[in-house]
């Protein structure tokens, strides 16, 4: 019985087309002897075509993308700056869109330390844990604006919108992790300065935690996450965040697992209504794009992700392991994008 | 010419008034033969005062504290999800008022590892750093709400107000602060996220640095400012950043150099026209109150921040030095609240 899984590949800016091409080898790889094939569409988007075109993010190109079972996307972003795309902020017109209208609402971002990654910590003890990032609320919205904008009397505000609806299903999604995993849940957020949204949230949280007694669930505001991450990371489990926290705490957590260059995430809608996108955590690094210095593991462990939310768990825990053993064995000599991709694709041969 | 202080204390719960009293006694040690004297007036805020009279800070209350010259706080907060304050609020109410009453727009929050503190860092380098917080602007204002509260159609939102008036006030002081310093600012924000607040706050750092050619200026996105703080802190020298960011930041700084237990800070008004207010960055930690266990260090070295915006220059650095000497003499022997002031208190005698 063979499986047909159509996939949407966004390379993107910068370094996301090298890792990309290292994640597509992997996938090669470990899909070379399996009854599933993975059917590409590639979409030229980012900030080259933005310049060639003027476009971003078309209806069409999310139509047509949309239309696929699942995305792996590289990095989006010019380099910062560039005067030329001032006006089209690459990030919030292509990604955060695609966040958006795919109803990506879980975005998860496993931390890790893998034996033989080296993080900044001097004693990081075992650090495994999930972030479940909220991500179709919270501050991202894009509901802001200013007034009198660029005079000495501008006023610029930017509101978070968050509801019960968009809370309970990440929280809920959250649970149910913390049960596969070692039962432990943190709400992180800033309950005692924004009373609204953190109060819905910390609400919801008590109610979902009656509905299972089996996980201990704590509460931390979001400076001393902060802190425990750097003194403690060991103390987690499954965090579950609003959207800004949850992109403050995974790049930090990223950092103190040796790395963003290894920090995998999927964007994900688990009612299935949309495809689910995995990208790793990285941005498109324009300064060091082309040089083949960019660590293709993040995105590599991305379709690791996608694998497992495929239901593909053999294939994917085949990629973590490949992923997991190259780790291992590096000895801190430099290798380049292809060299580290065509050592983990070997692994799976 | 002998001069007065007056000096308005507010010890707090938890374990403020156990280091308020280390702070005190300090303050005794270093003005003991010089010619100013502090004159103290005590005021009993906090959750006690709450639990006994209903009130966080009367009227009364913050017109006779703005009576002061400055003032000194430990710590204000009760015991986490003690029902009984689930109406107050504390910190909104007590902390944040004083804050946003006397127009405390910078929260200055220097980062040092001093030699022979420990922190989490294999690594850390030479971390020097000062964060400039606004203090009276972004998502502090408490503009939020919510409707349908409590039901499964709850939406709440919260309002970041940012005014060019409030961020040009404190980025001209951050800069002032840099040309004293090694002429480095970064400015981190959310520019790609929060398009209208970060651009108005990227558009001052860049018109003001137009006037400060010496000093050299980068931006960070918070997420990526939390990477740099634990692989490479000693790149910072001046942070500017929004009341949010810098709360998290600082927290994270705290721990990054030896533990929030030494962390100190001011909440200024430059203007002078309100009295500028110092207390350690951590909270009132009730789970360890009552038992000396609390490091005073954070608060002590709160009135080194003290003195030095009272002029009085030459105090502030000594007990800076007797801080530091302390510090560099730990051998890891745990000791008391009471014996770690008494240390530092001598060291001035
Ligand atoms: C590029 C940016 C908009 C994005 C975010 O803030 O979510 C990135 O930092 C991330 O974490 O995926
Ligand atoms: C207690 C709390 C309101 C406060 C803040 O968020 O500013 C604290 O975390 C701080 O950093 O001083």
């Amino acid at each position: 019985m063979s499986r047909v899984v159509k996939l949407a590949v966004i390379p993107g800016d910068g370094i996301g087309p090298e890792v990309i091409a290292q994640a597509e080898k992997v996938l090669d790889a470990v899909t070379a002897h399996s009854d599933v094939t993975f059917e590409r569409t590639r979409f030229s988007l980012g900030a080259d075509r933005y310049l060639a075109t003027g476009d971003t993010l078309t209806d069409d190109d999310l139509a047509a993308i949309a239309a696929h079972d699942a995305i792996l996307l590289g990095a989006v972003g010019g380099v910062p700056g560039d005067p030329r795309l001032r006006e089209a902020n690459i990030e919030r017109g292509l990604l955060l869109k695609l966040r958006f209208a795919l109803d990506h609402y879980v975005n998860l971002r496993p931390s890790k330390l893998y034996p033989g990654a080296a993080g900044p910590l001097a004693d990081p003890g075992d650090i495994d844990f999930v972030v479940v990032r909220e991500g179709t609320e919270g501050p991202y919205v894009g509901n802001g604006g200013s007034i009198r904008t660029g005079t000495p009397h501008e006023v610029a505000n930017e509101t978070s919108v968050n509801t019960a609806y968009g809370i309970e299903r990440v929280v809920r999604y959250a649970f149910e992790l913390a049960e596969r995993r070692r039962r432990r849940l943190t709400l992180v957020h800033k309950t005692n300065v924004l009373v609204h949204a953190g109060g819905m949230w910390k609400r919801i949280v008590d109610t979902v935690a009656a509905e299972h007694p089996e996980v201990a669930v704590d509460y931390l505001h979001v400076d001393a996450a902060t802190i425990f991450l750097v003194t403690n990371p060991d103390r987690f489990d499954v965090i579950v965040t609003d959207n800004l926290f949850g992109d403050i705490l995974t790049d930090l957590a990223g950092a103190v697992t040796g790395g963003i260059g290894l920090a995998a995430s999927g964007n994900i809608n688990p009612d299935g209504v949309f495809p689910s996108m995995f990208e790793p955590v990285h941005g498109s690094a324009p300064d060091i794009a082309g040089r083949q210095l960019a660590d293709p593991t993040a995105a590599i462990l991305s379709v690791a992700l996608m694998l497992d939310h495929l239901g593909l768990q053999d294939e994917a825990q085949r990629v973590t392991r490949a992923a997991e053993a190259d780790i291992a064995a590096r000895d801190g000599n430099p290798r380049t994008t292809t060299q580290i991709g065509d050592a983990i694709a070997s692994r799976l041969a």
